[in-house]
């Protein structure tokens, strides 16, 4: 059996119970090591489960598999995944691989950063089409995220940001400051180009950081406050307000930089 | 303390390690009774965390927050949520009522059908705005949330329909038969209408039936299909696809009625 093992979003008590009785009845345990950043070390893990882990990146998943999965259908292989093995990533090549050889296989879910982001309050029903934001480099300066924050905001929706990052060793992660800016400069520019941007300096923003880890940090306010809002260390990620339900917004006030950024916000969703 | 503790999907063993620890430290314990089909019995859960559940319904959280907020600056108050407590279903008035009365409180996220969808291979990344779908009456047959799955399969993206519920004495649930039934009425109504929707009897759904449950079960085949498909006992939810990557595609069909539904399905993402 393959078990694909989701390990949330804080630390090693984040596992689910039955994940944990998987991971330590496996043979071999790989850790996904190359779409999310751990709040915790390789060895705490190891402490915690009891079982030595094999960290797996990219390559070797793709590359590898076979090997990765060399005799998962006479004994348990796991997988862990940071969040949830089919969150913000999908692991869809291992499954089909796994399926292929004939081995069965096995989800065992967590919260992942796509449903954790409502702890601000803010309704998942309520969010239209995520987005990534990337690192711009002096050639490439994409802004088709900016097209679909619009779009979504238009029709009312609230829009997640996952927040790219930079294959360095170690990697660097953008941060919601970062992100802020991309966006503000996106504004700028359109605005000398004649049009005028649904979203602005003044649109209510939420940037996240280290959601479900026990320093877990959110702040709410402008998307010129989310330039210099200090969250400390990664993951970060921005949501950018459609209409605010009341409820939303009285919840999102707990976390405000500024209560005052939300007096001029009238805009409000009544049903 | 407030704990807010989600539960995730499938048994008792899916609550986290963290939040069994939590849940065996606290003086009271509630599980909320009112959003969520539980897959296995109160009784099972209190023996697998050896503590005393007090049901709440929906009635007891909104009228009697103060008793059930009670002492909870003093000592630990747990409030236990099927999925994640900010899933599908806010919790954010019992997170306004604890700030106000200077309780502190926390959130041990879980798995939500919000993002356990994510198991059939359709990635999270592009779904557009999920909907529900209600039981229709005699006289209420309200079709918004068609519009919304055309607008979403209009800019490619999948619709996630959650399922209704009537409040009965025990209550019943939506099945996916019923959800596509009431799809495929609102498409024929619309074409005697002299509309064409762009969601037709051939659009390729998935129906997933106990996601996260050790007998959870996934189908992919036609809106007509999914008429009469047989996915057992609830909860179920409908996935409307929009356009499609291959890597989703070719993970559909593992859960396919029947295989030749995918082959006039040449609409598909490429990047």
């Amino acid at each position: 059996m393959l078990y694909l093992v989701g390990l949330g979003l804080g630390d090693a008590e984040d596992i689910t119970v039955k994940g944990l009785q998987a991971v330590r009845r496996c043979r071999r345990v790989y850790l996904e090591a190359y779409t999310s950043v751990l709040t915790v070390g390789k060895e705490a893990l190891e402490e915690f489960y009891g079982k030595e882990l094999i960290l797996a990146d990219r390559e070797m998943v793709e590359q590898e598999a076979d090997s990765l999965l060399k005799e998962a259908d006479v004994c348990d292989v796991a997988f862990l995944v940071v969040g949830d093995p089919f969150g913000a990533t999908t692991h869809s090549d291992l499954v089909l691989r796994a399926v292929k050889l004939g081995i069965p296989y096995k989800v065992i879910h967590n919260a992942s950063i796509m449903n954790a982001v409502g702890c601000c309050g803010l309704q998942l029903y309520n969010f239209g089409e995520t987005v990534s934001i990337v690192f711009w480099t002096d050639t490439w300066k994409p802004e088709s995220f900016f097209d679909k924050i619009e779009k979504n905001r238009q029709n009312g929706m609230h829009t997640l940001c996952l927040l790219g990052r930079k294959i360095y060793e170690p990697p660097r992660y953008m941060s919601v400051n970062q992100a802020a800016e991309q966006l503000l400069a996106i504004i700028q520019k359109r605005r000398l180009q004649g049009e005028k941007p649904e979203i602005t300096e003044n649109t209510i923003c939420v940037g996240l950081a280290r959601v479900g880890a026990l320093d877990e940090k959110i702040a709410s306010g402008t998307l010129q406050q989310m330039s210099t809002v200090e969250l400390g260390a990664p993951l970060h990620s921005l949501i950018v307000t459609g209409t605010m339900h009341p409820l939303e917004l009285e919840m999102l006030k707990l976390f405000s930089v500024d209560s005052s950024s939300f007096e001029n916000n009238a805009c409000q969703r009544t049903t």
